[in-house]
């Protein structure tokens, strides 16, 4: 399998893969051109000698991964997939950094063939290899025979060291023994800011050794030791790897060596050239890729075909032999949910009134019945979120058969772990925590979004109603602030009904990620009109109690557990002899997806128009105008038992009732 | 100064701190027992014999610090107040979690005397403990002789060091040699979801050493070993203490010690009165103190007040010997700026059209000079973010004289730090990235609102306009995002003017932190009308250009970068007969603090609004009204040069003309 090369060869091809950063750099005026550079050795074993892909099918569903999470470092990923056969040509290297070319700035997923993960927001990639390695795991256990052995390559950088989310998914892969990571820490002594020494002296290789970590310190120069280590790496049977490689930032030219400068500018004419001069290249070809490089990597792409044709033999004759998994395979896969879900939701709604994060979890066990990709688990509060899938047991070392994760208190590297086991195909991963702390992982909430993963975020303990925790734990500007998201769905449910809605408006999302919003608190089924029709709820905002007569003089939109104001409020309007719709409004996201016929009969323009919601009111300002009363809380919450809130902040029927009577006027 | 106490006594205080912690969450019905009364040894053993605090001046400003970062155990802290002296009853004690009480579910700094900082949100203690042992060290290089010896104790849980936010601070704190921590960590071997093992097998022991820290392990209910421990980490000159206390949450419960169901709820009437009959107690006597406990912490306050009267005494002669020292001190505590600050800001500000980052800069030199409060630093970014302070040198491990913090890549460990410095007293901290990565230290960045600390959070490169990064960097809904945050003033200045008065004001609030956003790209000089008063920039947003004739008909309000296209659109949309004002909104926070007539003078009712802002466009319905036009960006951005962005995402001149144009009909 691991293919010789002669030193000469190796070198030609080292110096190449400088000599394109250096280019892509220069010509776009913008980007990385050192750590590309430092990275040349290490990035050519792996692509050239050590990896299991096939250039030509970057689909591959059992191929190895590659995370470059030192995203900056781009020119480096795309010099790789350009040598290695993939669907990306040196015009597409030339234009780098330009508009909708398939080099931007940092790797995005979306945009090039053969980039696993969007990278460039520190940390997140480690995560995201943690995530693969379980995910591979997963789906290891599942369909024995099929994704056995593939493992996940990646290269970190000191940045993605120091960031909190790399140290909460590495001792998440530590504690699971993924066995399967081999993670490159490029070890060059230099950040933005100058020598690390100035902000970081600890010792990284005993850290990931305190996780748990196999940990092995080489010169990242030196291809011997490169090889020698990933051997010994993927000789791990327990425990994941880390590969501490010192090397130097510029490495190869004469005066960028191993400075900062070198970091984030281009080298500049000058220096390109002396550089090219002492690797012994035409200083004036630029792109230059020689042919024996060329031929290497041609030779390797072959070696790599053949390796997939024989896995394709050796699957199909799986396929084959076990006709049932191969199904279910394609099922997982594709993420398939039956075309029913929603009825089929609608008949787990228990009866009793219930508080939405109960209610989620018994509609969850039938969703776990009836999609087999759902895995997923809780940032240790599990049974405060109320996320466990019952039938199934706790995904351990060594047991990946399980659909229960347990992230323990990280809820950052739960986000970039979900991240990555979407990324790997087929799993739609679940987090749970309590809403507050969904800003301790939203740039893994918006990186999902961004990379068009479907994700379910489920965030409980969702308003003030949470009770005595107080304000550090009570939510106020969080669920508009996650509106703000663009591709993030947020879903808050009134009830059960609205609880199955949410999980079917999940699942069918599949380019995106959906936010739950659920509460602590015991909640009452919406009173809803005879002759509702259920599949309103799938809008995302539907008329639950029409004004009597069937003309509204008023509209009172709520989400979540303020429908119960809104009834409230609207049955004593009415008695007063307004006439009142009540519209829930559980995604403002699916809602606006809508036509314009169905958002105008829900909300009929003209009439005037009230918000509740326990929470920043000013959002809201867009769905019932500049004349619409906002009702909610702009302050700081506070700890109490939850009725005295609701008295305290004016979250009552009478006191919502009054708000509204006063404004009427 | 340490005291000695006989077993039998150590043993009823050990008893009392465990009785008023079940009687507090029994009596609530609602809380986390089992904490601290697995914490009750170690506190009794900080509180009456190693703390040098006083209890009848809980600001003392060279007091020892005491930081509950497993916040949850907040009837610990509550407990040790209350015994110790501060003005702490019993009867609020027995108001645990009620509305108003000074015992909310977790301690909140601004509620409470003696809690010195908002814990609950798990790590953000820890990053606080390095925060005020950062600020002691730095307010001892200052003033040399006021605040020597002064340490900062702290206690955290599995989940606060499972945290990457703990994680972040605890490496910059063995970075910096912060010999000042001692920290104990509570390894009582359970979470929420059951024994930590479920998520959590790294020896954090190591990883601490790794840290540069020096750890010590022992068992957390003997209290010759904990006294030994802290002796030993006394004696620490150049490393902080990190001590592993194994012990057993809910200490002396008969059934639910070592029990997950023990963390989060009462034990519940009969395991209280079963663990009361084990010690000693009487089982129907709740809130209990014994006399003799009363006695020992009466003493040992007395001791305390002797002590701080004997620092008073040499205080006072430093103050005689160092009258110049001593009113630097008082100004510096005071956080003092001068009367005329921002007419002196306007003075610095250059006159070459620039980036707003660069204009900041060179303001917050000035700024610097005239406020010596003023010190922070950035995440590994200063060359990009432009916030070094170029007279003043570099705080490393044993020099804390200077004003320029490295906190590396570590934005979320930034953020927490810089709220401990704030809350030593005196510092005016700032923290610096990209606005994008606000996202990574959000929980850090409301904390210091909700704590109404006077941080400064200086976010540039904001927004896409930062070019060829790509939307893994490019802000869209940060700006809304942080505006969400209740008490955090956003303030985005459109240019040098603008940029001393971002200062002016962030300087002048005291009680809550300000966001900078600034640019990474050029931008003119607004062209003001003549007559304008610059006092009204303070204001948060004021008429940069009246329309022709002094009655618009159109009113254009834009911030930052995006003010320049509303000047270039004004022009035009006036040359075609409009009659248009142009309103710079720097800050809409500020802005709504002003006067009804001052807010109508600036938007008149009745007049038709667009808003430009290069981010999220719902936000400004508020601003603008249903009607109005709002022009921004609601998807991902795109890696391009920035000139190419401005056209595609339809940000230019010409591009908003034509919208306004269309949109007037």
């Amino acid at each position: 399998m691991s293919p010789s090369f002669d030193e000469k060869t190796i070198q030609l091809c080292v110096n190449t893969i400088k000599g394109l950063a250096m280019d892509g750099v220069e010509k776009a005026q913008s980007g990385h051109p050192g750590t590309p550079m430092g990275l040349s050795s290490i990035a050519f074993e792996l692509f050239a000698r050590t990896m299991r892909h096939d250039p030509k099918d970057p689909k591959w569903i059992a191929r190895d991964r590659f995370v470059l999470s030192a995203g900056h470092a781009s020119m480096l990923i795309y010099s790789m997939l350009h040598l290695s056969g993939y669907d990306l040509p040196m015009s597409e290297l030339q234009r780098f950094r330009q508009w909708e070319s398939k080099t931007p700035g940092h790797p995005e997923a979306h945009m090039t063939p053969g980039v696993e993960t969007t990278t460039g927001p520190l940390g997140q990639g480690v995560g995201n290899v943690v995530g693969m390695a379980l995910g591979l795991k997963l789906k290891a256990a599942r369909f024995p025979g099929v994704f056995d052995g593939a493992r996940v390559f990646g290269i970190c950088s000191d940045g993605d060291v120091m960031e909190g989310v790399a140290a909460e998914a590495s001792s998440i892969a530590g504690h699971l023994g993924l066995s399967n990571i081999v993670l490159f820490y490029d070890d060059n002594k230099i950040t933005i800011e100058g020598e690390t020494d100035l902000a970081f002296s600890e010792d990284v290789g005993k850290r990931y050794e305190a996780y748990g970590w196999f940990v092995q310190r080489i010169d990242g120069h030196d291809h011997a030791a490169i090889r020698g280590a990933i051997d010994k790496a993927l000789a791990q049977k327990e425990r994941p790897s880390f590969i501490v490689a010192r090397t130097h930032i510029a490495h190869g030219a004469p005066n960028a060596h191993d400075t900062s400068e070198a970091h984030g500018a281009p080298l500049g004419k000058d220096e390109i050239a002396a550089t090219k001069k002492a690797m012994g290249f035409d200083p004036d070809k630029h792109f230059h890729v020689p042919a024996e490089v060329y031929a290497l990597f041609q030779a390797r792409a072959a070696e790599l075909e053949k390796d997939h044709a024989a896995w394709s033999e050796h699957f199909a004759a799986w396929c084959d032999a076990n006709p049932e998994a191969a199904d279910a395979l394609d099922a997982f896969e594709a993420r398939d949910v039956p075309a029913d879900l929603y009825a089929q939701l609608q008949k787990a709604i228990p009866e009793k009134d219930d508080a939405t994060r109960n209610t989620s979890n018994v509609i969850q066990q039938k969703v776990a019945e009836l999609v087999p990709s759902l895995i997923g688990g809780s940032a240790d509060l599990a049974p405060s979120t109320k996320t466990l899938i019952k039938k199934s047991g706790s995904v351990k070392q060594g047991a990946f058969d399980g659909r229960n994760l347990h992230f323990g208190i990280r809820e950052h590297g739960m986000g970039s772990v979900c991240n990555g086991m979407a990324l790997t195909g087929g799993i739609v991963p679940y987090g749970a925590t309590f809403l507050i702390f969904s800003d301790y992982m939203r740039p893994s909430v918006r990186l999902s979004a961004l990379c068009e993963l479907q994700c379910l975020w489920i965030f409980t303990h969702d308003s003030i109603f949470l009770g005595e925790d107080g304000p550090t734990h009570q939510p106020i500007e969080q669920l508009a602030s996650l509106r703000l998201i663009p591709n993030l769905a947020v879903v808050r449910p009134a009830d059960g009904l609205e609880t199955a809605a949410a999980w079917a408006i999940a699942l069918g999302r599949k380019h995106g990620p959906t936010a739950f919003s659920l509460t602590r608190q015991k909640v009452p089924t919406v009173p809803r009109d005879a002759g509702f029709d259920p599949a309103d709820v799938l809008k995302g905002a539907y008329v639950a109690q029409e004004a009597s007569g069937g003309k509204p003089d008023l509209v009172i939109v709520a989400t979540g557990s303020e429908v119960q104001l809104a009834v409230g409020a609207r049955a004593k309007l009415e008695a007063a002899g307004k006439k009142v719709r009540v519209v829930s409004a559980l995604s403002l996201e699916v809602f606006a997806e809508q036509d314009e016929a169905y958002k105008k009969r829900v909300l009929p323009p003209g009439v005037r128009r009230v918000s509740i919601e326990a929470g920043r009111t000013d959002p809201w300002r867009g769905v019932v105008g500049e004349s619409g009363l906002c009702i909610g809380i702009d302050r700081f919450g506070a700890s109490a038992p939850d009725k005295v809130l609701g008295e305290k902040f004016g979250l009552t029927t009478d006191a919502v009732t009054a708000k509204i009577s006063a404004w009427l006027g």
